[in-house]
């Protein structure tokens, strides 16, 4: 069941924290938020001490107060559950719920994620306030919906505690049943590793077994869900008519996992503002915000439709570090992103700039003056226009026939694994960026053993970039694919290593070199000394591609595996460096490097992969595509993300939905930082 | 009352260390000492063990005997209490003296300060080797002063023992009164923060609460004054004819305060070939050496006439970094560098070169074979000079017109906070520079809750780069000051945070918006990718200045205010950068960017500062001047930091002190890495 | 007595782990080896739960069938005592067995040499399991010799355990016999680090005391050695007829001490193919992969013939680092680079790749897959031409004439100490360098207390670049070595420590003054910030050379003390920076800068060095010559390391023993990555 989000009309609200605030000011700002067209409101997820003053003592008045004045101004409530900062209280209580860093040396009251999932004290503790809040806010007039914890994994990852070494030992035991089967998996027979008590057995710590370190991310993802789990089921029983999410993608959790056994949608955290700050505008042509688009893209496989809980409505940053503010017209611009690709409810954060703490220069929409400003402006023109468009747009879908194909299993493995791990990263970004450029819409599709052939099919062409773990299951799902007409590229690196990260003793790219018709020969990692090879394409065509990073050398299984390109250089010079394979009614590439730029760029143009919409726009490659569907309605949105107008061409007329009106075939202005969303026809 | 050096005339003399040496070594130390022209040594500093063996046996006979042979060849001495390094014995049995690296392991016997200063263990023990060594040295022959401890906070200036968090404890509760209170002043409402009981606070690890980190620098300031006081009110009871001091300058440390409330005067240590490593030569104009004279100007601003407790007397280094060998000049330079500023004391370090331990590379004058040397030849030449001159300079002062104004608050709240921080940091820097190129002699004043008008009228111009937190009671008295007729200057970022670093509910600056005359419409921070707009000025002047790091746009109040410049590009091009507003008989300048050299430069001529002695005196960029005043003589001290020789331009006759002859009008070379010292009319 | 490598014929062989692989693979994999021409394996050293799975139980079967199945095909067989990596069961019972880092935090099993030598517990273990072992493979069939442990000080160079803080103690009191003699050489009153109690006193931790931190290096040597010992010493008398090596040279063990009281011949691993990550091609004449032909060299100081235990048999790496694969003919290079330099024994490491663990991209010869491949190709063609001639290479010695001397205490001091360390680092880099592109073999000769006169007038010519810490005995040696006949080549900072790291009082370059006729009058250090100097030499010759890093500036002792060459710049233009020194029969040089290559090039030219076999060879920069005589044959090992052909002349005919035929006077073309091995007349 598609996991997407329950609402009539794209709904826009705003993170709220009345405890920061006098009371008297409640009311003014509930007013203004109503005026700008915000109708939900999220509360209460750094509250706990505000709920249990101290042990055992809940208290709801201060939030009753606050959600009975909002419900009253009109708008609907999301409470968010404490338990990603815990009282200092309780930790002092007891130590054993503080997580550790990999020294051994406990985290400080003072941050947020200090605690560890694992603890059962704490664990505990987390189920009697969900439940203490359940209970009270469970069918409360206004209150619609929960959101579990903050961010979960972020500021922490990963976890050292005592009460994850035992977590982790509970975990493996029910994975491997016995240490026979552990140490097997594990391969401790290397570096005598091997254990002979489960006790032996620790989370790693600056060692590097790549088989522990690839279940340490299985395991503390499945921890993490477990202890979302806690609070789920309580929820789920004291109060079934409030829908349940949580917000934020960060490392080591399975998100899709996650959404799938305990949510009802996923939320992401947009701020695309970071890339002021830790932008890529050291490559030739820069994604900068854009990269953004890539995240709602993989928020999207979770949820199609799904809420930004906290959308950027300022410059970002703690005392220690500082984004710029936002250019007039980017808040509103990412905005309009995030409905692009998908979501359906958009909440921003914050309504007012904190006054102190950590975050007084994460601002909200209102400065600390709480005077009118360009930012407020902003926003209530989005407002507005959903006022207008919010009912039509609601529950369409993005449009997209190519999907690029991702797992967790290599992503965390990749993590550690520099022979494989940072050609996916790069890979991934080139391919975005390519698409986006060539404005070619599409999806990131998760792999797993649940994935389904239909799940394939949807799409035209898939991209597996670098799958160094490859199941045979995976493998056979794939062949089906293409066997089916589906066209499949892989990229260097591919399927030497099995479910456990062991490598498989058997040609590369084992359980796909049939599907390939190549074998690998011989490869070689480039290092930062290296001089990287080129493309000689065999069909002459003069297009510079450099094969960067890792050089798989081809070797044909037979003649009627086409050779595209060949390397350029090096002692490998004219041996094969991208091969076609054609296999039932589609086609198999593998190509033997990362995929730069210009190598994505190549190799749409081969597929012969179209912008979105062609028929009917033209567009410049500062203005992003996106499309939503919902029946026989098609909704473009165009982004100019560039501070310089841009001109589209219309080819044949359309409806400007967001201005009101028709517009005729010819040149189309996109004003800087400039939203167009058209009804096409 | 001014806390200046109790000296008839300059005196002269240099770091000994009796207890490296064999005896028989010292009888020709003190001579020729004596020869060179020192009149005074420093002593025991180090000496713990050999003054308290073991534990309560105190022992002076070495001290005795080189103090009695130091005495006979006619040295005074000052004897430095041993406190920097406790003895291994002590540190052993009671290791709670030890001060604790963040992640809570203790440091190690071994190095210099790896004690805390809240121990009450230690304090005890210090104050008995102070009570001690002042029974024993009171009225001593030949025992002038004392020095507390040595360079207070240097290699350590944050502390994580239990001892600190417990006296930390105390402090705020002192301050606070009640928890509630410490909760408001903290804002632990956000993330969770709240403390219910006194015992769950510690000094910052890790976290980043601003309002907390600016109370620990607080804190350790009060905390280290309080260390130094035991051992003061000890020695101004027994020995109360001897003067006391201490040396260095260090974080975390408000000199000025504890100099008020303890000392006779401050001294310093400078070591300008520091500049030989970590300079600032990436500049297109570096100050090199000449930033120590930015040091001795803070100096000043604690003592007018200071003492030097420490010179460089030759390359510096530990057996872990190394400074290269002062050029021939530069020692004797670097000598009437802090002459200029303000010394009336000044001993070199060291004598001769220690032959073991961590600072075998810190040269003293004499070389490890103690033969004759260039180093000991350059001395002995300023030794000849402050025979002749020394009785003339004594208790002169150094004059200038203009002022920055800085604050302890604002720099201890700015070393976490990167929105104001390093804006400061950048701009102090870039006036000071200016001001030492254009030879306008300039002043520090610290500003605090005892500043009264008067110590602000001294001077026709003031400047006050980045105060994020500005108090009501400083503006009002900033307001007097313009009232009156002063020129203040402001910087980005001005008045929005009050004493506890909460930022206000109302339109930058804050409390100096009327005296300004405008307020800040929007703001953006410049993060090392953003494009730097530069100023394009009113009067239509062609002046290249660069808006750097931070932008305010400005508001004027009304059609009074002058808007002096403009920004010349980015969204907000055209918008006000540089306003100035009569107020009273004086004037306020606000300028949104922090102070670029270009900036500083631009605002020195429009402020038609005037260059020192113009009237006298033309000189070109690479030589400083200082004036030091004593009733109607004028001493000019003319500095050429370069290698080359340097040629000024006399106006009018004057007097060549060192050279004791009448110079004419014309031309006056400056040798390289020279000096003169003029007694100008 | 030379400590060789005690074979009839040039060995070859390769690591084999019989536990990582089943059980049926063995023999083929023992007779593909045997095909290949290996005659031995080693096996073991990281298997100690295979002899011991638990306390006290000791089991052989698994190793027992695979030495007796590699014996069947002819195969000799290596074990290593697997000391390296301990069990799980083990530190988990004794954790006062682990090594602990700096801040005291435990290491955690799963890496290797994460125990301490100290630990009394840990030694008994070894000795158990070391006894258990001999006692079974004494006089087992095919079992030729003994690896101790692998990789000594590998992974682990410092030791902050309990146990060693005990153990450096005892050897403390051994060494200093009192307090006071440890105080008076650590030079403890300085900073008042006097010790009352050996208890007081650990390994140094952050702290800087110059002469702690050289005996700590002392200790960790002598500690390392007194653990192999325990295994020496039974082995020896359990297994007398067979041989005991250690492989590695890693920092902080004296492996000439080590060798010289308890192996029977030294071994190492090399891996040239470090150089595709970190290699110096950002130089203007890198040396790459030549690199390895210094630490050969510093291998064979120590054992004329000495044994590659383990030889770059692929790509290697971990899955956190990864070097890029040899391209085709390198790793046959590199095994000629080790046969040239002297190796009479060679083991590949490993004959297939792990398919699992933290070396699952340290290749070995084989792929995954174990189908042939290009590799063991290469290989193969070694093992043919070995047997070819392997027996008339095996035993021949490298021939030199001139040695860089080198000592440990220098290099243990100048770890620390950067006022003399990065020194001898760069010029011994640069010399090496210079003699390589002269094709002037070079020795290096370690010099300590045992050398004698007879070592050092082996060769015409000694350079021995920064000595700083120089015993009066040495200094005699040297001066006897010179008076002889002998050319010593001295460089800036020699002489002024004595062996305890302390500054002698006395002109530089102390004992060895007289011998070079100068005194240093000044000297700076250079920073990264300095202007170089260059040099201008007296006979008027263009010739440049930068006087890098370091500036002594020299005074002659007398007229017949030769300026060399002097400063061309800086504040001591003019002043002598070279110097020559005729005593008795030879001649002495003073450098007083670091050795850069041009300083290099320069004294090989006016020393008159000559290339090896000059009169029957020229040979171009990429090619390194090497002779290995033997009797009155000589074999000259030509190696291009070069990706091009290199073109030599050969001036007379010679026999080209890999190719089998007799060569004309004339081209001698080396094919790229190729190597020809020559029969001189």
């Amino acid at each position: 069941m598609a996991k997407t989000v329950p609402v009539e009309r794209f709904t826009l609200g705003i993170c709220y924290y009345p405890e920061q605030w006098p009371e008297s000011m409640w009311a003014d700002d509930f007013k203004r938020m109503k005026e700008i067209g915000f109708s939900i409101i999220r509360v209460g997820e750094f509250a706990w001490n505000l709920f249990e003053p101290e042990e055992g003592v809940y208290q709801f008045d201060l939030f009753d107060r606050a959600i009975d004045l909002a419900h009253q101004y009109g708008l609907q409530v999301i409470i968010g559950t404490p338990t990603a900062t815990p009282p200092a209280w309780m930790t002092q209580r007891y130590p054993e719920i503080l997580n550790v860093n990999k020294e051994g040396v406990p985290y400080r009251h003072g941050n947020r994620r200090h605690y560890n999932y694992s603890s059962p004290i704490y664990r505990d503790y987390c189920a009697k306030i969900t439940e203490a809040m359940a209970r009270h806010y469970a069918d409360y007039p206004g209150v619609v919906g929960w959101q579990i914890d903050n961010e979960l994994n972020a500021e922490g990852d990963r976890f050292y505690s005592d009460a994850d070494d035992a977590s982790f030992r509970v975990w493996l035991e029910g994975k491997y049943g016995s240490l026979d089967a552990l140490n097997a998996a594990w391969g401790t027979v290397f570096w005598n590793q091997s254990y002979s008590d489960w006790s032996q057995i620790h989370l790693p710590r600056g060692t590097v077994n790549p088989h522990q370190a690839l279940d340490e991310k299985r395991f503390i993802s499945d921890n993490c869900i477990s202890f979302v789990q806690v609070q789920v089921d309580i929820i789920r029983k004291l109060a079934p008519n409030q829908w349940i999410t949580t917000n934020g993608m960060f490392p080591h959790l399975d998100n899709h996992k996650m959404t799938e056994q305990l949510l009802d949608f996923y939320s992401y955290d947009s701020y695309p503002n970071f890339t002021s700050i830790w932008n890529d505008d050291d490559r030739d042509q820069p994604l900068l915000d854009r990269i953004y688009s890539n995240y709602l893209t993989k928020t999207r496989s979770i949820s199609p439709n799904y809420t930004i809980m906290e959308q950027q409505a300022g410059p970002g940053g703690w005392v220690t570090f500082a984004q710029s503010t936002p250019q007039p017209g980017q808040i509103r611009l990412w905005t309009y992103q995030s409905i692009a690709h998908g979501a359906d409810m958009l909440l921003y954060f914050r309504w007012r700039t904190a006054t102190f703490g950590t975050e007084i220069y994460w601002h909200g929409i209102n400065d600390y003056h709480n005077q009118p400003n360009r930012r407020v402006a902003e926003v209530a023109k989005v407002g507005s226009e959903m006022a207008r468009i919010g009912e039509a747009i609601v529950g369409s879908r993005f449009a997209a026939e190519v999907a690029i194909l991702h797992d967790y299993d290599n992503e965390w493995d990749g993590e550690l694994d520099v022979w494989h791990g940072p050609l996916s990263r790069e890979s991934v970004y080139s391919w975005s960026k390519a698409m986006q450029f060539n404005h070619v819409p599409h999806d990131y599709l998760y792999i797993n053993e649940n994935t389904s052939l239909s799940n394939l099919t949807r799409y035209k062409v898939l991209i597996y970039p670098h799958a160094a773990i490859l199941t045979d299951e995976t493998a056979e799902l794939l062949k089906q694919y293409v066997a089916g007409g589906g066209k499949l590229i892989f990229g260097a690196r591919t399927g030497y290593k099995d479910k456990q990260g062991h490598c498989r003793m058997a040609p590369f790219p084992g359980p796909v070199a049939e599907l390939c018709g190549i074998t690998v020969e011989e490869f070689t990692l480039l290092t930062s000394k290296s001089k990287v090879p080129g493309l000689r394409w065999t069909d002459g065509k003069d297009e510079s591609v450099q094969a960067t990073m890792f050089n798989d050398i081809l070797l044909p299984a037979n003649d009627r595996v086409e050779t595209v390109a060949v390397y350029d250089s090096a002692y490998y010079e004219g041996k094969p460096a991208l091969t076609r394979n054609a296999y039932g009614e589609g086609e198999a590439y593998y190509y033997g490097a990362a995929f730069s730029l210009d190598a994505a760029n190549a190799l749409i143009r081969r597929l012969g992969l179209q912008p979105a919409a062609a028929d009917q726009l033209e567009l410049p490659q500062q203005v992003e595509i996106a499309i939503r569907e919902k029946g026989d309605r098609r909704f473009a949105f165009l982004l100019n993300y560039s501070g310089e107008p841009a001109v589209a061409r219309l080819l044949e007329k359309a409806e400007d939905l967001l201005e009101g009106v028709q517009l005729q075939a010819g040149d189309l202005t996109i004003e800087p930082y400039g939203v167009r969303v058209l009804a096409l026809n």
